[in-house]
């Protein structure tokens, strides 16, 4: 039972209840929203509580009304981390009295009780002011009462909104009510929103044929990814690998004694997690890649793969943390009937789980003190999820930078779970979303609540483990779709490479995503100065990237339709930046089609000229009106990526666009 | 931190993150599913849980795997009152070993390791379960291993149902997870659901003109009630009406000494809300009806409005109850420039509140006393949303048969709040709901989640206080188009008469939605023996209504399309029951027109005759596949309401349906 009759529902940002916090990045509007109401016809007024984390008194925000009982309110992410919000709301006597007040006075009723009234209101709310904010207002409430007063001047004082608004801020606090508990907001960096990855495996880094490339050979690359606009770059695990069971090219079982083996069988009597493979380098050596590759820009992303190789220091150490078999094994990884002997998971089961948490924690730790702030996670979803939320939980407490991509392609409720549980970027079905259909369905779901709230997808076209059926058979064409796709769909992208500049398309066998002679298994060399390399174009579309706002965020994606399903169109709009794209997913035949754009999501008027040129081509045309025909041809370009230029003025016969 | 590694999710029915129960009536087989996954390849295994308030113990139900992460339970409301039911949930390792077993035994795999696995596994559950279970574990667990039998009979009695259901039963605890806290249903009857309305206003059922009816003349027309087929007969407040400010014919300010006011200007000197007007009769008179009534199958609905005429002697014994104005006056009801002198609220913020909220519960157990067991609540929108909570949930504590119904037409959020608080039944926007576009879009969001979990839509064409353009303008055609969707889109619906039967549609002057010459504020006498009367379609309509479970339940509800706007196509579906009505919503021309039947909607084959019987008229027709033509004439008939019959069998020319 209480006596305030405000209810407060629908706060949003709001994942599963509460249970989770949004997500923003720095700089962000962080915008609130509520409905919020009493009963009968009384003024309702809001605010927005909220504070970071570290701080223990909350900021107000009065909230504005929206319409339909909503209000909304908003507040700026200025601290990297977690903020938490509520609203708190009450029924405003002062508010409502106001508004029959002005009513009354236009239908010339008699008026003298309710500026009495009016008075006695607000010298309630001046009994719980402090000077000189008080007296103000008492002088307010007597001269409303006043009798010799006019009655058409006491009518405008008791209108007066610089009154009001200090009388808002002192509500009877019997009245007021808070939404409990808080909700909350992460925030992160802007890298974690916006960045383009390039993966490359350091030990086919070499400049010569044949020979193990090293972290130094990667260093001398970096020029190469940075001509390519990438600002991060990923590298598969960079320990030990494991002898007992190696595999060989291929995934072929029984290695020869030169075959490096898979860098993910993690850990030999050289080293485990902690470790960097002697052929690969030192540990000074990594040291100086990420200082190398931060002067041009470029962050270092590590792999962390929480398994063992069967010689990996701590199937020694810690015999507890893995699962034996009845013969007294240990247990492999398995998927029956498929079996992996050089691979052992972690038993996340054991009676020392605790210890065995506060290890992996340790290698992030690690990491981060040699300067690594990305980390790539192999296969989170074969770890309990109460691990992930507590070990980047701490992490993030105590380095609230940091950025993990989840590799979880598993069903659609665990990769949600994972970036619910605090995983910055997720890796996603986007590399078997290939038909206008399916990448309309399939980023429609990404882009709306609540999935936007809590899901960052990464786009890969390709990764070492994916080799798409449409990059098999659709040619160097397919890539540059993809490449497009993945690049103006997704804020966040990532390309393996050389593999795809270089548009490798052979897999291991038909039927096969994997491979023919995959660097998982071997050392290969690239050609990277190839003329047929894709390289000139991810330049250019990661040029466009930075250069338009629109791109660098996911919310504001919208579908335009074609009446052609080879053709799709979309916009991205980020306040006075639009950007539209058309892309042929048909990677064999020349396309055209008649596109009916949505002018409104655009901010474009109905019937007026406007601009769009091809940020790809630099073509531009005119174009007037939501029905525009447009043609693709593989032998030509695969995409327009316009950005719109709206008419600002015209000045005699020219039009000028911006 | 938890070794728990199983994870539930999105669990329904839940309405606000379960801040209030989902409704059902009695008998139904509620429905729970939740997302239940663990990281990695392991089985799960999850159970509803599920109890009525009044028990201590949980009962388990074993939920079932839907596919996508998705598992769903059932369980059987068999008391009135509040469920509470949650989810249990945990890694089966039994059942990945099952499985895995299964997955190598076909693969030829050597499986004497994974026997062994399988047998300690079997130990361990046997060692947390009672005898004789324990022991047939045990015995099993000893099979498994045991190398003198046979591998394939070993591999086949892993793989046994029966000992799995039995193992399944005891999960490791420390692997259980419960989602906390547990969720709400609230069980009504099913007149809750399924109700058929009749408003009418006693002071004018005497059986001559000018006479002022009494609860006897009520009595005698109980009859007449009954045979339009309705189970509710809804009176106007039966109490004193108050003399000061009284209004007169046409709501005239100042009343002449023989004018009988508004009932809803309750109390004078002759008593309150609970007492009876005397020229209504005595309280035993009102029990009297209460019996015939029942006699009939229909229920008294009391019209229960917290406001006082100025008379009322609350406002005597009660002075602190009401505001006061500086004058030292009680502040009536006001919406500026609106007043409404002959109405006082009740001050629900005063200092006594809380002896206020519990003599108002009184009015209800007072009544209750009598053998009334459903209210229609007058503008409970005016009153505070804590008030409703508290008063409805200790009502339903003790009389958990009581249905209350929310006479709130206002804004829709503070609509459905009301519902989620306890309204059984709420009025709704159906009466401005008159084109195709309106009734498809608001009843497709009434049948939908979330609403559809919490709020029960009365369809009502006319009220006292809502005489719609539609119905001034549309005449008797009209009058039959609002009935028919009225009765068949709602499980609940009601009229007001005999003005509705009778089709009045004068309103007081042009572009008001009152009545001319309003039974709100005079006696009428009416001809309930017009022959225009339609009370035989609205019999025949109940009937309908009654014979078909479809329409007695909101589930199930499905628009097809039409391609003339003024013809609307819809379906409902419970069971083997299908009723598929059109309606022409044009009052004044014939209409024509072809539908595109959802035939995997209706449970019809797209390629096989299908009977439609037209209940309305007993015409009959044999259609085939999703295309068919309607014609509807005012002339006419406005709608059919058609029974599916589906062909059972084909016997040598003769097709049979049922």
């Amino acid at each position: 039972m209480t006596k305030a009759r405000v209810v407060i529902e629908g706060l949003t940002p709001q994942v599963d209840c509460g249970r989770f916090p949004a997500r923003r990045v720095l700089g962000d509007g962080i915008v609130v929203e509520a409905d919020v109401f009493a009963d009968g016809h009384d003024a309702v007024a809001a605010v927005v509580l909220y504070r970071h984390e570290s701080e223990t008194q909350w900021h107000g925000m009065p909230m504005s009304f929206l319409g339909n009982d909503r209000w909304q309110g908003r507040f700026t992410a200025q601290k990297l981390g977690r903020y938490l919000f509520t609203v708190e709301a009450w029924v405003d006597h002062l508010e409502s009295w106001r508004r029959g007040l002005a009513k009354k006075y236009e239908a010339a009723q008699d008026i003298e009780i309710d500026l009495q009234q009016g008075s006695a209101l607000a010298l309630a709310h001046a009994s719980r002011m402090a000077e000189p904010d008080a007296s103000r207002l008492r002088e307010w409430a007597h001269a409303l009462a006043d009798p010799v007063r006019e009655r058409e001047q006491r009518a405008l004082l008791g209108q007066s909104d610089a009154l009001h608004e200090l009388a808002r801020r002192s509500p009877d606090p019997r009245l007021v009510l808070r939404h409990e508990p808080p909700l909350a907001i992460e925030v992160e960096r802007e890298r974690a929103r916006f960045s383009s990855w390039y993966e490359m495996f350091p030990r086919s880094a070499a400049s010569s044929p044949g020979k193990h490339g090293t972290l130094a050979d990667v260093e001398a690359l970096l020029p190469y990814v940075a001509s390519m606009g990438f600002d991060v770059l990923y590298l598969p695990p960079i320990h030990p690998i494991g002898e007992v069971e190696r595999k060989g090219p291929n995934n072929r079982v029984g290695a020869s004694p030169d075959d490096p083996g898979s860098p993910w069988a993690i850990g030999s009597r050289e080293g485990g997690h902690k470790a960097v493979h002697p052929r690969l380098g030192t540990l000074e050596d990594f040291r100086r890649l990420l200082a190398s590759a931060g002067a041009l820009g470029i962050e270092i992303a590590l792999d962390i793969a929480f398994q063992c190789a069967p010689d990996h220091p701590y199937v020694r150490e810690h015999p507890g943390w893995f699962l034996k078999r009845p013969d007294g094994s240990v247990q492999y990884a398995e998927n029956p009937p498929k079996r992996y002997q050089d691979i052992y998971p972690f038993w996340f089961e054991c009676e020392d789980w605790q210890a065995l948490w506060a290890e992996l924690k340790s290698v992030f730790e690690f990491w981060i003190a040699q300067g690594v702030r990305i980390f790539r996670v192999d296969n989170p979803h074969t770890k309990p999820f109460a691990f992930w939320e507590w070990v980047i939980g701490e992490i993030r407490r105590a380095h609230p930078e940091v950025i993990f991509l989840a590799e979880a392609f598993t069903r659609p409720k665990v990769m949600y779970r994972l970036a619910k549980l605090g995983f910055t970027q997720s890796y996603n079905y986007f590399p078997w979303r290939n038909s206008k259909r399916e990448i309309v369905h399939y980023f429609t779901e990404l882009t709306s609540r609540p999935v936007c709230e809590f899901f960052r997808p990464s786009l890969w076209p390709n990764t070492p483990d994916i080799l798409t059926e449409y990059l098999q058979f659709g040619g160097r064409p397919a890539f540059a779709t993809r490449l497009i796709l993945a690049a103006t769909l997704g804020a966040s992208f990532g390309l393996y490479g050389p593999a795809f500049e270089l548009a490798e398309g052979r897999p291991r066998e038909s039927g096969s995503e994997e491979y023919l002679d995959s660097e998982k298994y071997q050392v290969r060399s690239w050609n990277r100065d190839d003329p047929a390399s894709l390289r000139d174009l991810i330049a250019r579309i990661n040029r466009i990237r930075r250069e338009n706002p629109a791109l660098r965020s996911d919310t504001g994606l919208k579908f335009h339709p074609v009446d052609n399903e080879a053709l799709i169109a979309y916009s991205k709009t980020s306040g006075e930046d639009s950007v539209l794209v058309f892309v042929n997913v048909d990677p064999h035949h020349p396309q055209t089609g008649w596109a009916h754009l949505d002018l409104e999501a655009l901010g474009l008027p109905a019937d007026a000229p406007y601009q769009v040129d091809d940020l790809l081509s630099g073509a531009r045309f005119l174009w007037r009106g939501a029905r525009n025909y447009v043609a693709l041809d593989p032998a030509g370009t695969q995409a327009h990526v316009f950005r719109i230029r709206r008419r600002v003025r015209t000045e005699r016969d020219f039009d000028y666009f911006m």
